[in-house]
């Protein structure tokens, strides 16, 4: 099936965070493609497959970078598609400089950016499937299916803190 | 017309920031409705605003806010629609504290988290055109014109600048 | 006995925190409740809490949350009894986040902030204690005892130092 | 009438901001006293303001400085009142060190530290108010009406908002 | 006479840091193109910028931007020349959003990164100068002899101060 | 012999930090005090440990402290001996929490404060024996020779290094 | 008079904020000498500054710089009497470079710094005070002097803050 | 062979950071000298290092150095060779102080600073071995081939990612 979500990363060692993003869309069934591309070491790649992803098929892309994270902001200098850019925290600095690196972008060029780490990478797979919900009633159907449960599960761990004396 | 987009903001003295967004959204003529709500303030309103919105046509809702900023995230906490989070640097830390506070959610209720203050508001409405644009080939189209209109003032400005002596 | 406090926190796993605050209760007999909600994820359910705790004979409820730690601020929106925010260190930012989520509340609201973690934890408790002391003068000459036991065990730390050779 | 909120600061220079603690406690008609005390240029005065502040009827006592904050923790070494700081943003740094060193108290000793500057002085007015209602139900009935008036005011605030064109 | 340098920028409005750069390598009568490009904004005219820059015989590249200051490192994914980064402070967080950005590249791909605004300007041009002496030894006394003079000033300032009572 | 430095830490979970300061005076063969007072928890006793110094023949305070590290300041608010802080990285914040709360001292009352842990610890202890020696050729002496070992050592160190294929 | 202390600057720029150090040293009649000498503009000069200070009669040497704030470790760097380190908030970073480059000195070379700008300028004067002390009685005695009526100060401040309505 | 490039660090525990440095100059076959000096602990050593550089053929200076990183700037002040700066993460800071103390340099002496601790030592290798190209059409091609295998492995990690399921 083609895929409608386009997550990339800066390096292989980022699989470990961006699997997150993947599990998400998996439980939501969204074809997704995955790559590694990095918008300094390998720029044109960057940059093709940004600009060709509509073409693709793709609606979102998502992009994992940590240290001075430009892949993001690279995936939406070459395309108008909606991107969603998650910060990893895997230089001395925590993932400071990779959220600043990616949530700052100058007018004109949003990026979509989440928490820092595998909780945003998490969110990202969830943003995305909340942006194509926005044209599939079924899919909308399903977050608001996945909220509700979300909230019951509050409701054990709440049990189980109740019950600690 | 039913607005699509819902813009929602701390307190009337954010307007001066959110009125970009809102610039963006004529400029690509999304209906909107813009308000105010306070997470802390008007809870119930936050929460309305957030859990109607569907029901009344919005499709993606951008909130700006400063200081310990849970605007965005408590219009997340109530809807399965995108949210844009705008942190607003209104307080003594220069929007640092908003930033984290608004990027910084758990994993399960995202928040797309744009830039500090006005470069971020502007975004804030781009990033909405683009996932409304998914589905409409029309403002698909007009994103890519502007895109490339973009790229043509850059080069104005490169002249301004290369004639510097 | 009905419970003059109320802990909540925003998952199971900050128990391992917010015990320190059951502990200082337990030791100064105050009776409380312990349980899970979550701003983000259960909003309705963290409302309630909050909105309902005054008539359950609620005096001072006691927030912990890490990220962009909202749960404090939620708390106070619903209620006007004295919230105390405990910011948790579990994001890449050791608690910065939530500290800034916390602590920075827009005029109106406010959310009686304590250190980050387990030393936060603990000073809620107390920070609990004395304002219930406040009418209850038993209660208040039990902090007394407690702060000149304090200044005793500073004493007896100083005699293991001055042994250092 | 006895004073029953003692407002500390630690230089007359933050009066600007702590006279924002007075407005609210006049609006409440609580009684007050305030003076200049520096845990660091008068100690002993500082000491003697906390230690002998329960009987002279004192049951909150507020504090605000900046800079290395030391004023509302040495407050809160000298009495088992509730003591609330508010950090002050007089130095190059904008409020951190003022908060950092106002929150980040050890086990034992608890400040309630509120935001920097004068919304959190604001908001230290309203936190006495919210303890000294523990046990005054007219005072709590004026919290609540007050908090709804709040939200009254937000409404009007939308309603400016809402007239944007 | 062919530039020797290229100096780029994100925006016109950096030029009133950037001219810093210019001046310098005007007093060390070394011939350089200054423009605009962005990286987010005009990616290709960037791309082309760098990548064309050896052949126009073209041997530093000093590349100035602020915010997520991504257009140093996309001049290093696209050449092997040197290139260095000003990061400029036009948002909201002074100039530490772009150092992160500007300095934190990932390995393989190096920025020489200098000073925040204007200070680090003057030294991008003293740094490309440098550079540029490595084999061009008129150049190289040229630097001595300007080490000479910066030190001589600090001595006639210092007899300002010395006049100081 | 009578003591001439007096070394205070908050707590004796401190002891691991400041025996470096303990090793530094021995080697001079500086006669000193070591021992717990908190300014929090016990502020009476910091306090008479601060004004009786002077008396007891004691020149120079070091005091080290973690968290909102108030002790030094304490130290300088009752005595005019020169007071040097050392803060301890014991908390969330990674001693950042320390280091302000020490340094950022108001006017008229300073605190000469060294880097964050061991390496302040024992750069706490030259400091004060610096001190000592301005009134003792000796010891002045003694300073002199391990400063010329110093630089010995960095020879062997070099060596090493030289050594690496 | 011989010189007892040297005040050192990075620049004549930074004179504004020096001389609050030299206004405290005329109020103790502590003769001084100061000058501009730069760790990186004029090395030499700045080694010969400190190298040669204690053969001058030199017992403490107070140095004020901004940026990357290296003057006072090059202090150290060459002589063994107390350096005392002024950070300065000359740049976009408001001192925290400047503090940082000044405390965090490795083990075998402190500097005693103290408070960013013009209150840390001020305090250094005292700390060279406190330290001159240690040997000269007269001296000893006017600071207590001084320790007295900055506390008397504070009630005058007092009284005004106390007559506000 | 003479060495081209002076690697310098501050200490021999440095060395597990720097040779990162080495690795790269072995690669590209650069002769390179390797040693240790203190810009604070043997001030003299780290000025004849950097002074008589240009003499025994060296055209490039790193520098590695952690806490309040003065080695790269000490270098910068003797001579006019470009410097290259490595932050090292040694502190508790994780190398922010490092990075500022590094970077912020004032105006006539470049830093060429590269990212904080191993990421950067490498790069500081081939900013080097990118300065020493200008002037070597061997080396050139050199770096434009590792630019290319660079780009290659890019993909073979991106197939590793793409067989994720």
């Amino acid at each position: 099936m083609e895929a409608k979500v386009g997550i990339v990363m800066g390096s292989d060692s980022d699989l470990g965070v961006m699997e997150e993003t993947a599990k998400v869309l998996k439980k939501y069934n969204i074809p997704f493609e995955m790559t590694v591309a990095s918008a300094h070491r390998s720029p044109k790649r960057a940059g093709e497959f940004a600009s060709t992803a509509k073409n693709r098929g793709i609606k979102v892309i998502i992009a994992g970078a940590g240290h001075a994270a430009h892949l993001a902001g690279a995936m939406a200098a070459y395309t108008t598609l909606p991107i969603i850019g998650v910060p990893i925290d895997s230089s001395a600095f925590q993932g400071l400089d990779a959220l600043l690196a990616t949530v700052q972008m100058p007018p004109g060029v949003p990026v979509a950016t989440v928490a820092v780490g595998k909780p945003g990478a998490r969110n990202a797979g969830i943003l995305a499937v909340q942006m194509l919900a926005l044209s599939d009633p079924v899919l909308a159907d399903k977050l608001e299916e996945n909220k509700v449960e979300m909230a019951a599960k509050v409701e054990e761990k709440a049990k189980k803190v109740e019950a600690y004396q």
